[in-house]
């Protein structure tokens, strides 16, 4: 006899992103497959020299539990940081410290999601924001999505047709899978249904600091009046993932009900993590920090694009990404992205496909390149192969 | 109009415990009520060298993304050390790595259940891990428990009567709240009926290494021959809780099931906290570690129990636990703990009221004492000051 799982359990497979990981920790493999940053960027010595000042200083404290909500200067610096950009008033009581930003999105789906609810999203949208809402038993409705967002007519329709929608998931600046960002128009607009229609938002921004060229745009949540959209950011990127420290932020009651939920779930993140950053914080410059971040995706960006114009079939079409670290390729309708990956990792190169990143359709003729985690040689020699074996396929 | 939340939010309560804690986190506060390990014994020297020594060696690879599953060295580690004490031949596929064990029990409910399934507990129990399951919308049976353990007639006739229970959680050494131990007989009876009656079992263990005398005894897992038992581990007590590091071990096909939903909820736990404590492990006799804690938390059990013996009225009854960080006192049932510990706070001391730990009955008249997070004069001067005022109440 077999023991019994939970429902959910059918629904739940293996995230592709992660089990593609596993192949390209092979160390001769070229791979434009997970979301990693540079990991030749991480400010190892300085990090170094903050864990040693936090030890010394505070570290019965930094190996202590602490509170579920966070530590509070950590707080108040993220209140302060997200202020000028969100056009709010933030202090620490609207942030909590979350075990990276994919947290976020976990208690989010606990905090709003019962069984049989529906969830807005973009078309394609983040793969492992479907698995975190996923796993609270809901179904997506996924909003047409253009190169300037969200079809916010389609999204009104459906807002208006079927009642009780809690929850709308967007990626509006650099966006995951695809790269793309909002125009300002639809941020304000998608606000402006959010209070209409009384669902909250989850505006996901791991990328937006990662701007490359352009105007940095007002967020979804600097025109919510209703305080109805909740923002989640992360050091991941900017700083390092293997910490894991992320955040969301809203308002006050909202953020309160995801402490108590966070309370059970895992009780806090890791105290010295929390700390060991905010004191990098104090000490360094992460404005220049993030400067050398973009100066080398930017480059990055531009070999991959210039890759693609040059080496791929001209009737593909892809992504020109302001910033962030990915681009978005979409192949005739007739080729799989799953076959063209099974040939280029014959030759050792990896990507992910696009179909899981569509909750219901699987466009598999659609794939994901990340160029931030790679020197511009290796994005060179792995874009000819993927073009090569794109072709091939073409051809057929 | 206000947003919807999802149905368990109206179940959802701050843990007392963790409001509590932020009451005492007043410097001059003597606090008996977290369960938080003495911060005097964190080998914060050894933490500051190991730290140095894996960002100089392995620096860009410790703050990088990594797997799911969690770091191979600390996987391989765990496996080892729980073989001798769990019978088990497990390798590095049977440990998934947590965010504390506390993440453990949230994974646990996102495998196993569904609303309105049905969790078997010790009667009192863990309150995060009432708080973990409750979120999955589960429903508690409290199976009456002794000095020994719970009762296994009671246990079985409910496993008779009520068809498709998929869950028994308990925590049979040291026990939280109470500081029990349950018998081999006991264990061995659950493993029994766990593989007749085809039911998981959570067993919690984040106090067995600190055992002050007796003899280790068996795991329930020792006598699991059906591979339904699942065990949790955590290196918050023995080496820090700070870093959030435990893990979850079992049969590989559910663990494969479990790193499925870890990927949905948080990617992966904190990469550089896995291997410091890795290479901790490498360089440092972790067994000499624990005799210093255990030696320590012996001292300070003894005192606490020579107080409650010399201060507190006779006719109160309380744990003299063998190991671990908690005694449990059971007042007359006219007197609520919740009374007591108000008139405590005026004069700064603070415990747990046990009601919490009951998931249905809320026993009012017991509380949860911690004696590992306080030097012997603060353990005296404390229990001293609740002695009195349960006199109080006793007289009344």
């Amino acid at each position: 006899m077999q023991l019994q799982f939970a429902k959910r359990m059918s629904d739940i497979k293996a995230s592709e992103i992660r089990e593609i990981l596993k192949v390209t920790e092979q160390e001769d493999v070229i791979s434009f497959a997970g979301g990693l940053p540079a990991p030749e960027l991480f400010p190892i010595e300085e990090i170094n020299e903050v864990n040693h000042i936090v030890l010394k200083e505070a570290g019965t404290k930094a190996l202590q539990y602490t509170t579920t909500e966070g530590y509070v200067p950590l707080r108040d610096w993220i209140a302060n940081r997200m202020n000028p950009r969100l056009s709010t008033s933030f202090d620490k009581d609207n942030i909590l410290i979350t075990h990276g930003s994919q947290q976020g999105l976990d208690l989010s789906g606990k905090v709003f999601l019962d069984e049989g609810d529906i969830v807005l999203c973009e078309s394609p949208t983040y793969l492992a924001a479907i698995s975190a809402f996923r796993t609270y038993g809901c179904k997506f409705i996924e909003i047409p999505t253009d190169e300037y967002g969200m079809d916010m007519t389609a999204l009104e329709n459906v807002l208006k047709k079927i009642k009780g929608i809690k929850l709308i998931y967007v990626i509006p600046t650099f966006q995951n899978p695809t790269g793309k960002t909002w125009n300002t128009e639809k941020r304000k607009k998608l606000a402006e249904l959010s209070a209409k229609y009384n669902v909250a938002v989850i505006e996901d921004n791991p990328y937006g600091e990662l701007r490359f060229e352009g105007e940095h745009l007002p967020s979804v949540k600097s025109f919510d009046t209703a305080g109805n959209v909740l923002c989640t950011g992360s050091f991941s990127k900017i700083f390092c993932p293997g910490f894991r420290i992320g955040w969301i932020a809203g308002d006050k009651d909202i953020i309160r009900k995801y402490v108590m939920v966070k309370q059970g779930t895992d009780l806090q993140c890791n105290t010295i993590a929390q700390m060991v950053i905010s004191e990098y914080l104090k000490r360094y410059d992460i404005d220049e920090h993030i400067g050398k971040i973009v100066e080398v995706y930017k480059k990055r960006r531009d070999v991959a694009v210039e890759c693609i114009e040059r080496y791929f079939p001209q009737n593909i079409k892809f992504t020109h990404p302001e910033g962030g670290l990915f681009t978005w390729i979409e192949l005739p309708e007739a080729i799989s992205a799953r076959d063209v990956l099974e040939k280029c990792l014959e030759q050792k190169v990896a990507f992910v496909p696009g179909g899981s990143f569509f909750p219901n359709e699987n466009r598999e003729n659609t794939f994901r390149i990340n160029y931030s985690n790679m020197p511009e040689d290796g994005i060179i020699k792995g874009l000819k192969i993927i073009a090569e074996v794109i072709k091939v396929y073409m051809n057929k």
